[in-house]
């Protein structure tokens, strides 16, 4: 992709609205725009990075065993209503008639319509487990939104609905998408801790939140800094074993959000070990039983012939929070520093001298090359001063700039700088390319 | 992907709401499920196939220069009070109010908001031309929702928006987007006609519908036969040359649809030559000058310095109705035959006698094999009898199955069967392999 023809509107000033620095990030860099209170949206840049993150939340849950839908937005009200949720859910639900007057709903959440699907075809014991998912918008009507992406009303979320015979089968369930939360979010370079949690409207009796640490989360938090070195279960992890060692693992080391804080427990932990911070709330894993099978008349016959209702959790990860999460935990004075598994390029070339032909054709060689390796590559080909270049490139974030330019041609090198270190090699066009792809691809 | 663990519903009885072919089949194989009128879910195999078209359509904008964003599904009403739609829309558009009170709607088309991001950020036409599309569920409140995902209220289109600087460089867009659409539809195995049409309430004055020929069609259409058997431009196209050739040897045959039909100019095509026929509209493309960007105070300036509106055109592919209409121009008795570039999976492996060691590991190899090649691939391992797996995989229309069963094995050989022709091959399963992977892989 070429700058002068990509339509990334950078932003010179800071937005004044703006109270956190991903939002700042994100207005300035040209990745969204907000179309009203709340609502946003994803200009191409931003847009980049919300399937490459989408992408690796599609990724573990398909490893884990998880099988992709996709569920409509809008909702009949005659759902919400068999489970008893509809009056319940308050002003966050955006209410909906249609000109038949039926009301309808754009979904918050699908534990309805998916018990729902889930009714309609599954009847044995046989069928189970079941996991099914989609990644899909859902709008809450918060009465405040903020903080760009990170508390909108039309929100890109993946939720997963799991569906066993008992509470033992649902725990292994349970277990899984707790490990698939583990590498999806480490995947994206964020060190996420699962904390106990409140339950709130979904239910249930088992509840992890997954959080990362930011100084400006929404949430104080206090855990054990032994936590942050646990390991993260590898890719061969086998979803079919019993989990429970490594939930194990990592639920034994302190870790609260200020809702479930416990402070005599917290005092226990050795006092140079205690961490309190603020954190982010970027996924959430529910068991809730039958909540939803037994007003639905979700039931299986079970092995001795018996009809049950099943037993679900729910589970979902904030795809387009995340993208702000990630930002917060990824930024330096002068803008975006991304991780490369979700960059939106990953190499950012600069053309120091536009229109000069031997810089023209270097650029374009060296871009056919990366491209060739499966790299993404952005070539800032506008006719500008070198430092308005190098600020849009520090801002954007790439995780590597290639700066090609008439007088290190002539002496047959260019510079390849690492954003996240600041690291600056200078190497011929070959050799950088060499060192571009050993570090980018896996 | 096997089978039994794949959530796929498939329907013993025909289901009796479902009118047209399409429907029924999309039904009975488990591709989807009515949540309420017009609105769908879309069950796993479903997903798989609408994911393939969008890409398809998605490459296809791509390589015509158009830049992917992703507005939001709900929109402010004053935006649409600029352009002086919110009234003149009517009751098809699904209209909400929020906690505050404010009036928003479900977009069922984006002209409005994507003005406001273009004028929110272009100023000059150096930055011209501009064609930003996206893919995005829409809503449209049909008073009859029917024939499935053809006519949904809930559905997904690609819609795409040109900029540019007068009305000269505007029909090159268009003509850029028309041929973009003759490539997208071909390579899904879809014979799309261009015919002139009525521009509706989107307003303009130069518009295309692109139409396939379906008995169950919702237009009646008529054309000169000629234009069935013209060549598709090729991926080599370049989008920046004069494309006026093209689209001239696209338009001089006659094609209408019934709003537009003349019938003095359809008679003056020789008898054996003229053809009237059902069609179903997959695209429709729409030029409209300053229609909105005059309301909407989008303008740039000019060359000259002066300040003038941005001519405008607009450019949909109902993507999910998609679905539904290759569904229609691809299937027989026994159900959907898939054209290879749309299908869920390319191969089928049905496993005559799961549990036999033997039929079992020679299914996992070829899997195994044809997933290495880059194919997708379903295995039917469940315990069922032959006739009822081969009308299961009929049903489902993948574009090849692969029969595996012990007493084949014993004399060294497997049963590749083409869906389409019908045609049977028996092979080594080495030779099977490499049959399948030389006709998919491409």
């Amino acid at each position: 992709m070429h700058l002068s023809r990509y339509f990334l509107p950078i932003l010179k000033e800071t937005p004044k609205e703006a109270e956190i620095v991903s939002h700042r990030l994100m207005l300035r860099a040209g990745m969204i725009r907000q179309e009203t209170a709340g609502i946003y949206a994803w200009l191409p840049m931003g847009l980049r990075v919300l399937r490459k993150i989408e992408q690796i939340v599609r990724e573990e849950q398909n490893r884990a065993g998880a099988q992709e839908l996709l569920m409509p937005t809008v909702q009949p009200a005659d759902l919400w209503r068999e489970s008893g949720r509809y009056d319940a859910y308050g002003k966050e639900m955006l209410r909906i008639t249609d000109r038949h007057e039926r009301e309808m709903l754009f979904g918050p959440t699908n534990e309805e319509m998916v018990t729902d699907i889930f009714r309609a075809s599954v009847k044995s014991y046989r069928d189970l487990p079941l996991n099914l998912y989609h990644i899909q918008w859902k709008f809450r009507d918060e009465v405040r939104p903020r903080f760009g992406v990170m508390r909108g009303r039309e929100f890109l979320m993946k939720d997963a609905y799991s569906f066993d015979l008992d509470k033992e089968s649902a725990r292994h369930a349970y277990n899984r998408m707790f490990v698939a939360y583990l590498r999806t979010f480490a995947r994206m370079g964020l060190k996420a801790i699962p904390m106990r949690a409140d339950t709130g409207p979904i239910g249930g009796d088992m509840s992890h939140e997954f959080i990362i640490l930011a100084s400006t989360g929404e949430s104080e938090v206090f855990c054990d800094k032994a936590i942050l070195d646990l390991p993260i279960p590898g890719e061969d992890t086998d979803f079919t074993a019993d989990l429970s060692p490594v939930i194990t693992d990592w639920t034994t080391p302190y870790a609260a959000t200020d809702e479930m804080h416990d402070t005599a427990a917290f005092e226990a932990v050795p006092e140079a070990e205690r961490m309190s911070a603020r954190g982010i709330e970027v996924g959430h894993i529910f068991y809730f039983g039958t909540k939803y099978s037994e007003p639905m008349n979700a039931k299986v016959t079970g092995p001795d012939g018996a009809e049950v209702p099943v037993h679900m959790g729910s589970y979902g990860v904030g795809v387009s929070r995340l993208l702000g999460a990630i930002i917060e935990a990824h930024h330096d004075d002068d803008g975006i520093v991304w991780p490369a598994s979700v960059a939106p390029f990953h190499v950012g070339i600069i053309n120091l001298k536009p229109g000069d032909a031997a810089t023209d054709a270097a650029c374009a060689d060296l871009e056919a090359q990366l491209a060739k390796a499966g790299l993404d590559v952005l070539v800032d080909d506008v006719d500008s001063r070198a430092g308005a270049k190098f600020a849009t490139m520090d801002l954007i974030g790439l995780p590597y700039q290639l700066i090609v330019g008439p007088r290190g041609l002539k002496d047959g090198v260019v510079e390849v700088k690492a954003r996240a270190s600041g690291e600056r090699a200078t190497l011929s066009p070959q050799e950088a390319v060499n060192r571009l792809i050993g570090e980018l691809s896996s």
